[in-house]
């Protein structure tokens, strides 16, 4: 069983590799923003300021409406199209979809993966972060919060616990890129996190997959939390979820609104070791059976149980993201919505 | 002359129209990071909360050395590449890449138009904007500047003056859309700016022509403002150099430097009559009267006296961006930049 893994996960990446040196036929691309709202805000003093050598000074008066809340989606569609539906990858806390686009030691990201394989990919940067825009801080959404880069080498099983990214101490087996390079080509993808987002979040990827049509949702971490709340809104709008790490869950006393949706969950390595992540998983097994109980369909993959070892949370980034792909590409071909 | 430009106009629309329907073939697409610094952050408070449904509660520290400055880019290769060199599209201030991906009424950007003549297309976030990071504010760059929803229309020559957007009147013949959902949708990707950017800014851009190596610099406002300044740094990375309504100048003392870049300035409609834009074009028109002086290249291109009219300062988002692209185009072909 597990040799078969290794193998299939060996096939997977040599593929893999063959296929980046193809070029790509694409249908169309392009992006746009959906959902937002409009807020007043008064009572601001007005700013004054000349901007760059030879320019003219500017008074903006900051005071009126504003669009907040909205959120940004790039797409690309292939030709000819294979996935049954588009596929959404919505990433984690304190990221954007830059997660999906490359690799922190500069491979192609599942983006390309899913890409290459037929499917209409859409990345999206979740509200308040990346191209999604800015609203006033703490006005609209509360305080910011920033991480420093010692903070994603310890919480994310990159480093093996408190103190190891001093130590530059990693996992054994550890599959993160987690040379100088690398991690501080990771952390240049960091972006701030405000606690006031998460209605807006959920209300713009409603809006988003109004827009775009019943799909497939990949996410990650903060952003698997809200696929669940998102797809228990509209499960009408979700052919697939898989779930990668999932930072939260959906509501258990609305579990049966996942009925149909059929879903996986994938972890990576040292899961249940970790003082945090093992709660949170507890918790997603918790509420995966009560999916279940309800008549829904949730399979749990663990990644080392299958041969593929080492891998810290942000696994779409890791050494052997192409191999759990592969494995997210199986799955989905297993419920019919690959052609 | 005018009629010709009017033709020339009429059939790079009706091709850019046909052309939009074609599949493409990309060579290879992605996305990385470039340039920033490390920062120390000390004296802090610890930041504790409890992130969504069924998640586990986090303790932040926020001291520590944060990754700042850095700059994002995504670049699309074409197959076959028509371009001699890759061609850069740079965002202007409050703004980020999406402004050369769609346009408010959702057709094509420069971007794809770029594109489907086979340039190697690279699309940046400037420093500290969409997906380029969130620094702590106003600790690494200060104040955040915000801009509500009348500021653009009045500011860009959508609106015809001031109090044009409560009116809801635009200048006679804008070609911005200026519909309430178009213009709503341009707001959607407007994102705060920072006073304090400016040189990581310029290091980042430096970073990002070094690494790709040589190229066609088309900018936009604050964009064409750095690329001057870009260029007077590193001249031997700039092709050519393409400047939409630049927001300033380089420094006049050094307009030498710029002999070798070949320059082209593009100006849309109501600039002589708008206080501030005609201040900065007057500027411009004077250091690139140094520029010429020094035995370099600037041609400077009034859009309505080609025919072209009704330009808002966003021209690449107006309704007829696809004749100033053209325009463009020619330029860069007359210059041998396109085979």
């Amino acid at each position: 069983m597990r040799l078969r893994h290794v193998i299939a996960g060996f096939v997977a990446a040599l593929w893999a590799g063959l296929a980046a040196a193809q070029p790509l036929t694409i249908e169309r691309f392009g992006s746009f923003h959906v959902g937002g709202r409009l807020v007043e805000v008064t009572g601001k003093p007005i700013v004054e300021y000349t901007p760059t050598v030879g320019g003219a000074p500017l008074r903006i008066d900051p005071n009126g409406t504003y669009m907040v809340g909205q959120m940004y989606a790039r797409f690309m569609v292939p030709s000819p199209q294979r996935g049954a539906a588009p596929l959404m990858l919505w990433h984690g806390a304190y990221l954007t979809g830059v997660t999906w686009e490359t690799t922190p030691d500069g491979r192609e990201g599942w983006e390309h993966f899913f890409l290459r394989r037929g499917w209409a990919t859409y990345v999206t940067d979740a509200v308040e972060r990346g191209r999604s825009g800015a609203a006033m801080s703490p006005e609209i959404y509360g305080q910011a919060i920033h991480l420093p880069t010692v903070n994603p080498w310890e919480r994310f099983r990159i480093g093996d616990g408190p103190g190891s990214f001093a130590r530059g101490s990693v996992l054994p087996g550890n599959q993160f890129p987690a040379e100088r390079e690398p991690y501080l080509a990771f952390m240049r993808q960091v972006v701030a996190r405000y606690l006031g987002t998460d209605d807006d979040v959920i209300a713009a990827y409603v809006a988003l997959l109004e827009r775009v049509g019943p799909s497939v949702v990949i996410a990650h971490s903060q952003g698997g939390a809200f696929a669940w709340q998102v797809a228990q809104r509209r499960p009408d709008l979700f052919r697939a979820l898989v779930l990668v790490e999932p930072a939260g869950t959906g509501l258990t006393a609305e579990a049966a609104k996942l009925r149909e949706v059929p879903t996986l969950l994938v972890y990576g390595d040292y899961v249940d070791a970790d003082p945090r992540w093992s709660v949170i998983r507890r918790n997603a097994r918790a509420f995966s059976d009560a999916v279940r109980a309800a008549g829904g369909s949730v399979e749990d993959v663990d990644l080392p149980a299958r041969g593929i070892r080492g891998n810290s949370h942000m696994v779409m980034m890791d050494r052997n993201s192409d191999a759990v792909a592969a494995l997210v590409q199986d799955w989905l071909e297993a419920r019919g919505l690959w052609r």
